[in-house]
């Protein structure tokens, strides 16, 4: 039973739409607060777009998924887990990027984290573009490989783009596997469409033994078939779960910078989550939520929607 | 065969932008005209927010609905019924809200639909956030109580909310056991999803007999299946059809204040109506569409269409 | 000089449009947080829009409020007022209303400021719909009456709506008077225009001794000329300062419920409250903006970079 | 004193979101309506942007102002006229155009035109694009030429386009002249600005001695002296009054299909209205408003607000 | 093997966002240029919508498609087709439409499709509404009918608008069977839905044996058994393949006039062009694509996405 | 008299709405086609942001720019210029960025607007974040220092952001001083005004001479005064013109990153551009236009407007 201090504000003392919005009403932290020594599940920001090589704007992304996340009431409808009982959640702010300088942004990312993994806290992450997860990973993944359930519509595979350029959205599992912090025979990567520059991403996934599994192939074979599958790729040991809101289709989730059309729709995009129960997951984020391009805010609303679903996973791997 | 003084205007005499918008383009009758005793199913604005906890909005919906209304021709196409020579129908204007008081808000509301039944008139009702359905109950189930077929991603059974208060927009159908016009084991709810204060309604729903469909139900054992059911728990007596828009997935319905994601798509949200050949429908209501959160109309126009798909079920239940 | 703990986040520590969003980042205290007796001004939302009798949404002033105030700075550029240094300024968080009860809402209202008032914090509102006057001059009128200036393109003196309704945002000054919280011949009205039902509100106003400048007047004689009045009105006793945020054109500021064209413009919002440096506020409110009518947020930044304005006046006349 | 029968709804009795949207909330007669020859001033409505040769959607207009329309209350708040107690008025509905034929839908505009004129109506339009007043002028200019009180920022005078297309919106004073239905020394066209393709219409102007008043000149000049003009040159004979929201600078009315920047703010576009008393005015039109281009309804509100004014100028000139 | 000037710019030398968009990136020819004789797929814009009888718009369809196809890269994910290296593509530019005359337009268009034809060309159309493809087939089956494969809400089958106007975007399959443009037993209708003004449509459809094929049997039967079946109807013989946009659900393609709910998803949309490989097809359109109802560019995202799929197709039947 | 292969497409013979959009409808040329040597002035995108520090987005700016700049015409209105017939006018393409590394671009930037130096052509620019402004000036001012006329909210002077970052849309006038491509007495800014951090960048201007001309200076002395000490400040001597269109009051250009509320009108935005004839300006641009925070383009509409009134101040100097 979580202690009642990370209690979420409810919806029947204090409206929905009232109150300071912080991740899905929880108290807000910082890490030099005694108190986060008690957190089991840290939710974090990330407000950086540095890594976006097409339409900008992740950079909003945590303060409208703050703000949509007053959405979000205590217990799973589908699955009657209540998460901010079972773990001690938290707010822990934004990691500060440093816009105009992405090496700088990546060490403020991997240092933040570091602490978060020293206190035992297992942080929940909300992005800022997919380069994000580099630095994250870095921090994760010091000691030894992990392996990755990874779901978008790109693999974010490629070496390099504008003729050289090693540090973009489209290439932080490139880095991650080169820099040992991906095992690659135990990531796998599910939704991947849309057109292409070329088969340079696929041919490396190939390689190094990544498994992809198209859109086709998700919709052909079912949920339940695919995700069984990567159930067993990454197997019981550390593994971590990274979410591109461009998985869904772009009419459910406009807002991201990158769309590619014909992909899953909501409750297919809860449902991938819903079944990894019992995964080891040891860290998880849900990126490239772009508000400029999604006035509504139906992208973010979706993006907590998925994020408490991830929680939900944690509560059942991690009980207090 | 319907009086012709009841026929829509024709987008072929008049373009369907043009034209003061009138539901479906029908002749709009106050209740005190002479004609409207001649009417058969009336449809009738319930412009008002006020039992609204989270985002307001629905107290424009009759206006929006009315606007986009004039898109909807004269036949059904999957089903050919023509429903405006089948029955005399006409637009019998808003009831008069006062948006500062709630209890005289329900008994102006009452108080219309009870001359309506007077006059022998079936209503079919545009909210109007939820609460609405209460009033409208007390007259239509004055003499006993009502079935109801209720699609929606909530029960709206609890109790109370902000510490004890009774009329809101998620309590009407607490209040409508409680007050006898509805009886229990004849109501079955739809679609019900999303996150969860607690099981308060739930538990209350079990205790009477309320038989609650989850979306992961409906999706499983299809729409068929499912309201094939809805039918038996019905029955042939008098049965009230309420319906939420945020029943659909928010992507289809934008427009809504509390929507829960993972819901149907368009054309489930017109099948379910479609199933609901020979039921008994002594009034129906469509509410909590909420034109500011959605300046596209793209929810108003799926709420006329789920509203002609009602008002061909009652076209084949009751002719001239 | 202000106590440090007070002090904003810059913006070249943490870019603006990263952390948890509180009104310009500053410090979120409760009440009853011990360092709540060191604030001098409190920034409090009121996210209520009950009284609305026309379009909602002031419900969701406060957040958006906050969401665009983290673009604020340090420095008033034209006054060169440093409203942070002079004073201990917080964010108080939200009165918590009842959606659903009107009454109740009030008093809870009432409540809240009355504390406000026993800690000897001058409160700053951000509403809420212009009802949210009424309990705030209740707590801070409790021991004699005030003066008031008051910009808006609506007198809000009626007597009554609907029939007999005596509190919606079209009568809280009426009420005020009658209460005794407010001193009518110490109430100055800039901005009045638009249409009206009828006079009843200007007869009222000249009954009692209320002051209204219309707009014509405000633009004739300019705004040096008649601010100069105004200060001369209130004279140096307890003033109130009432800004509704339609008193500015609709153009400038879309995101209201109930607007009137032909008003100031953004610079003209501005000046009319750097011209009231030297006047004794005791409170000040900046109400009505309803942002389910302003997706650019543009006039929630309008209303963020008034109540900055209004935070140099009280820093100007009450420094530590 | 006009009939109770043309009273509007009041927003005390039905709030101004409520009801069927009728032009300012009036009775919706049809020309054959025997009530119909007791109205002074109809308002129609001309839904129809064929003549458009850049962006489209007036067609829209008459739907969106009729909507807006609801805001408008009995009294002109600063000039004190009531127009709904000195004249019988009535909304006449629009003139049902047929969107892909110009000369068919130019014949039927006329037609309705001329029963208008002879049950004795002044007509007040809510367009559809400027190609509208030609035909407007055609019924009720046909006995003798009138003169023409003309904001805008185009001239609206070209002989041509696309090759030589004689009707089309920048061409309906060219043939309004050519056809004797405006007596050009006495017209006066005002705001004109923006880029231009070349002198062919200012060439036509001063050939037939149209007065061009640019908006370089209204600003420099100020709006009383240059109404002053205005009303010299049309003396004290018919006048016709148009009306196009583009004259509005695009920022206050973007809902329009060929802005100009740098025109005159919402204060100015009322203000040149209130300057025509006494103006002998036969007919008016508020045209190109175009929906689609404005999601916020903030042009159709402008609009609706000019509309009041010409209708407080027509009551001042022609009281029962 | 394509000619290297034919090549789409990357978004590894020019980032998406940038340049001046062309059709996918391609180079922009004029027909008089000289490299377009050695075009075999020119793609082709058709800015007109004066067919239109509802909402307008479809005029601004090309620019649009051209900014967003500015997203397409070079290889087809799901098929592996990279048709810019099969095909020499080029962006032919718009035929240049007038705007207020629908005759001359049609002539236009006829013309200069008859030049594309002279050259070899397969054009490739970004409409426009409907009726643009008539002048396109009056071009193209100049010498001999051919068939059709469509996807659409609607059949366009009518015989007249309005009273008798025989040219509008409802109308210009009825013309072109009339025309022996269209061997109507090669012709097939897909996605047929919504309401109706009566089955005047149907009834000719029968009558000259077009297979119309309502969205309930494409969703009961599937897209394969569908498309199997449409292959079989148009042969091995020529086939134009003309595509609405509102074939899709209205919730993935909001940003058109005529919209019907319970339409096919972006995936569906997308599938049923993958099922047209080995179609002998001599054209295609996307049309009715309209900008102003979809703000957000996700409408015509999706066109270009289905563009880029029958661009496959082509490139598949015929290769260099 | 330019030469006519540099006449933009006229309205008249292809619609606004139609073709492929290049800015002002001018050919487009890269610096390597033979042509460019005959080109007076350049229009060239910089689609880049990774300098700012606030909202991003800037990197769209030149697409929306070209596409709202079809609407501009051939002549100006207010001051008869036609500058294409005064001078040979191009769209010379966009610079290619690498959104990933700002080095990089800035280096890419340099060797562009090198080559246009050398070509004789005078740029003008469209943006871009203000940190474009650099690149530009390293290039144009290589051989010696120019001074600046430069309108906008902010100073762009400060020292470095983020703690030591010294390359941001912040900084680059302070780089320029540094560098020696700006003569700071030449240096004169328009427009400052909103709150800021410190005085840091006013206590470096007043040390070097730059002059700050503050909104309030500008509004109270008038746009001729103060535009006359411009042109005395700059002399005759080369000068560079640099507009950020957050200089314009955001509601008038809410498309930018860092708005600051109370500033020009639309009509003072073109006014003070005409107020620079005879001046020698050697390049200009036009900068943090950012179209995902204005859907309506009306931002793009102003800027391409202003850009406009650029072009003919640059004819009037520079006649071929």
């Amino acid at each position: 039973m979580s202690d009642s201090f990370f209690t979420p504000v409810s919806g029947m003392d204090l409206p929905r739409f009232a109150g300071v919005p912080t991740f899905m009403r929880l108290p807000h932290l910082t890490l030099d607060d005694p108190r986060s020594s008690d957190v089991d599940v840290g939710i974090i920001g990330i407000p950086w777009d540095s890594g976006t090589t097409n339409r900008p704007g992740p950079r909003h992304g945590p303060r409208q998924l703050r703000d949509m996340s007053t959405m979000i009431r205590a217990q799973n409808g589908a699955t009657n887990v209540r998460p901010f009982e079972a773990l001690n959640c938290a707010d822990l702010g934004d990691v500060g990027p440093n816009p105009a300088d992405i090496q700088d942004s990546m060490d403020r990312i991997t240092a933040f984290y570091a602490d978060v993994k020293a206190k035992n806290i297992t942080p929940l992450t909300a992005g800022g573009d997919h380069l994000s997860s580099l630095p994250v990973l870095r921090a994760l993944a010091a000691d030894s490989p992990v392996g990755m359930i990874h779901f978008d519509s790109h693999t974010d595979l490629f070496h390099s783009y504008f003729g050289g350029t090693m540090y973009t959205h489209g290439t932080p599992f490139r880095r991650a596997v080169e820099e040992g912090l991906l095992d690659p025979k135990r990531v796998v990567q599910i939704g991947i469409r849309g057109t292409a520059y070329d088969t340079e991403d696929l041919d490396f996934a190939e390689s190094v033994g990544i498994r992809i599994i198209r859109i086709e192939e998700l919709f052909e074979r079912g949920i339940a078939s695919v995700m069984a599958e990567a159930r067993d790729i990454v197997g019981d040991q550390n593994t971590y779960l990274s979410y591109d809101i461009d998985f869904v289709d772009p009419t459910f989730a406009p807002g991201t910078g990158t769309p590619e059309v014909g992909g899953p729709n909501s409750f297919q995009a809860l449902q991938v989550v819903r079944e990894l129960a019992g995964v080891n997951i040891i860290g998880a984020d849900l990126v490239e939520v772009s508000p400029p391009f999604d006035t509504s805010g139906g992208t973010a609303f979706l993006g907590v929607s998925i994020m408490f679903e991830m929680l939900c996973i944690l509560a059942g791997n991690r009980q207090r």
